[in-house]
């Protein structure tokens, strides 16, 4: 299986952490969505929506949409388990990372550290980190009183909520009101064959180092 | 069940439409989202990311997230068959909806329809508009090859993209120009018991019908 992704996505990391941990081997191309990389005949060829990540099995089909990928890649597996009403739930919170969560806290990151320092985007950060803290408020709750996303245990919907929660701070929140999260954090990281999303690009960690 | 939801919100109306044709029995509780309904600490409490539409079970039990509720109740129909890639494949289409198609179609409906006409967020129109003509430049092609976008037949992703599809005109869509995608939204209307959507509010529809 081959994986089209750009390293610093977190759309992009959700699928090398799940199948690291799932001990599946793949072929990572690395494509830069932030200079192009989607937008040339060939990839469009492929994915009409121009979007990372993408899969292509060996046979050729082309699977879009990280969290869809990602419940692909965990059926019959511990990741996405229970009974069809635990399944949903767990289908309930990557609509609410794609819906109420991604949009914010992964924008505002995008904004702080892959546009430049006077890029009119930047005037969205304050609303963006409204929205975003209001989604984390919602995970916190959550968080009070289970352990997991994904029903009894670690699974496909903790890795989809994971990925920009754990580099929330690139976009300017604070997690230090939410001490939930920041424990379910911790037990990400140590679950099995944990892999971390590499450092932003040099250019994008000098922005992010800077005050808004 | 219950349903709590705003018949004017497509997200809703995927629920009632989807559980009309599977002949379940339902009661709906009217939420208008529009004027605070999902505000309240009532409805906080069930729903804390104050949205609709939600369920409510016989035993108390939530779901939220119109997709993942959509895929919970067409578990075990032929609204969601085939194998685990083809069932992933109508979960891509539906973070599709939710993530490049909704926050463009849906929500260009809204600002023309609910919010005064001297309101701030009438400048995104044509940025809407624009982003909304991707997506559904994006469903053309995958319609100019294939009948459904739940695989083989009629199914759960189909609901979730035909609920804003079917009334984008309201946002300023002018849908001459998908061919494909207005044949399919026909194919849609005539599925065994399909129900439409209510027209909008008498003053939402009053709006609607003013030019920009």
């Amino acid at each position: 299986m081959t994986v089209y992704g750009y390293s610093s996505s977190g759309n992009c990391h959700k699928l090398r952490l799940m199948l690291t941990q799932l001990r599946r081997e793949f072929r990572w191309v690395e494509i830069d969505s932030t200079s192009g990389g989607t937008r040339t005949p060939e990839y469009l060829a492929k994915n009409p929506n121009g979007k990372v990540p993408m899969i292509e099995a060996d046979d050729g089909r082309i699977m879009t949409e990280s969290n869809a990928i990602l419940c692909w890649l965990a059926e019959d597996t511990a990741f996405w388990s229970g009974d069809a009403w635990q399944r949903a739930q767990a289908l309930s919170w990557m609509f609410f990372e794609q819906y109420s969560h991604e949009p914010y806290i992964a924008v505002a990151r995008f904004i702080r550290g892959w546009t430049p320092l006077d890029s009119p985007r930047r005037a969205d950060l304050p609303k963006l980190r409204e929205r975003g803290q209001l989604a984390l408020a919602v995970m916190e709750l959550h968080l009070q009183q289970h352990p997991w996303f994904s029903g009894g245990d670690y699974g496909v919907a903790d890795i989809a909520l994971f990925a920009y929660t754990d580099v929330a701070d690139e976009g300017g929140f604070d997690l230090a009101p939410y001490p939930a999260i920041r424990d379910w954090l911790l037990r990400v990281r140590r679950t099995p064959n944990f892999i971390a999303m590499p450092l932003p690009p040099v250019e994008a960690a000098s922005r992010i180092a800077l005050p808004d």
